[in-house]
């Protein structure tokens, strides 16, 4: 497994592969590896000949009060997962190499990231826009792997690729569950004991909404309403969002169910962001 | 040469050559040619195994307010001068296809495109961003090839490109002049006899602040000014700006010019709104 620092090293060994004709699959992440971010491994693994994963905490999608500086990180405990998953090449950019003194071009993907996340992190969403264009163009994937935990970042990112025609195969994986079934995220690693358990709320609220519309419920008022109930009756969650949105273009949905939906979850647990994506269907998805 | 309109097609035609090893060089235009763009062909010629232009008139360049409807066009004319001078494909999207319904997503460069042009067109370089990412992602250049009457343009694809971290190499060429003086455009052509006659007016400026800066005059409100009072004498001309600024970051320069300097004109000559951009320096380049 090779690492590599330099933007300019990375494009000579992926222009390289390509005069090779070498399919080129890339797994973003900020680092702190989890079973979530190995499984988009395994997925490029089976569809490149050559795995790149990145590892890049992206200054630029945390706001100023954000946990930009808190973040874990962990790069040797992520190096030996990603050797053990079959990673050929870690990009491993530095912050001043990807966003020199001077720095000013910013992706923005319009009304795909105006709810949910956006509401509240307006500049989150530019600044995925960003690096992810960034990324592509510096590790030159044919296909980059995403988990759709993350839902609405795969739809900004999916529309970016569309609208920029980039020539890049856009994959969402579903997310990836703790036995218990809380979504794994790298931000679990901040929940104490009391917090851990309170999270599960989340999940309750997920398969309390699910059986209901198994049921037959579609009123979207109704749904909405159960999951605010289950989570509210934890005392550590303050809720964030608890939504149903067009699971293409994330708009909010009123009235009734039609189709599919996505469930949108954001809460606090104490201090720390959660969030979870399940998408109401044919099949219940993500969960 | 050959006239390719889908944006897959240049995809598909521009890996195959990239794949043989071939460098591309790309002349971007919105189409009714003149011998500035000729001049930026010739060099794309010299320098690329394939040389490809595209001709687009992109809407998102232009505000609601401006002249996208009536900008002028003649493809067939274009054509032929294409071929003249060794173009081997022409690239030819459709509006509909580069900005489907739905679109929504956009680059913008920040700092550099404040000033200026930026001031009264303030989504203009946001526009030719967004569109010169795209032709890049169609196109896939090894250079492309921009002339620098709009010297801001150029400086914004620059920053754009070293931010984003674009492998692509911008090249920018002088302005080419009419025999009496006029920057070529081609809104030149809204242009009637007597308002063509008014329009040499920000040339002789230009000579007269060349003049002064030969003699020793740094101080930048007495070169302003100057321009400003050439101008002036002129009836049918309306200043939008007469402009000193940095040459690489567009900052409007202050006090006296210590190194080189932008001179940046924008005027309305009737409706017509006409720019030109020599650079103050050892030499008066662009004049």
């Amino acid at each position: 497994m090779e690492i590599i620092e330099r933007i300019k090293d990375m494009q000579a060994y992926s222009q390289d592969l390509r005069v090779e004709g070498k399919v080129i699959a890339l797994v973003p992440t900020m680092g702190y590896l989890h079973e979530g971010h190995l499984s988009l491994m395994r997925e490029g693994r089976k569809r490149g000949d050559v795995l790149v994963a990145s590892v890049f905490i992206n200054p630029t999608q945390f706001s100023p009060n954000e946990d930009l500086d808190k973040y874990p990180r962990n790069f040797e405990r992520d190096r030996d997962m990603m050797e053990e998953v079959g990673v050929d090449v870690v990009f491993h950019p530095r912050a001043n190499d990807v966003y020199p003194e001077g720095y000013q071009t910013f992706v923005t993907v319009d009304d795909v990231s105006k709810n949910l996340c956006g509401l509240t992190r307006p500049t989150h969403f530019r600044g995925v826009a960003t690096v992810v264009a960034k990324l592509f163009n510096c590790v030159l994937p044919h296909i980059a792997i995403f988990g759709r935990k993350d839902y609405q970042q795969v739809k900004v990112i999916e529309r970016m690729v569309r609208d920029l025609n980039m020539d890049v195969g856009i994959i969402g994986m579903p997310i990836v569950r703790e036995p218990d079934g809380l979504a794994m995220s790298s931000r679990n690693e901040y929940l104490n004991p009391k917090e851990r358990k309170a999270a599960l709320s989340l999940y309750k609220a997920i398969l309390i909404v699910r059986e209901l519309f198994e049921n037959g419920e579609r009123r979207i008022g109704a749904l909405t309403d159960r999951a605010i109930g289950v989570i509210m009756t934890e005392d550590l969650a303050r809720i964030e969002y608890v939504k149903l949105a067009h699971p293409e273009n994330i708009d909010e949905l009123v009235g009734v169910v039609w189709d599919r939906a996505l469930l949108a979850l954001a809460d606090y647990i104490g201090e720390t962001r959660l969030i979870d994506t399940p998408v109401l269907g044919e099949e219940f998805e993500n969960c």
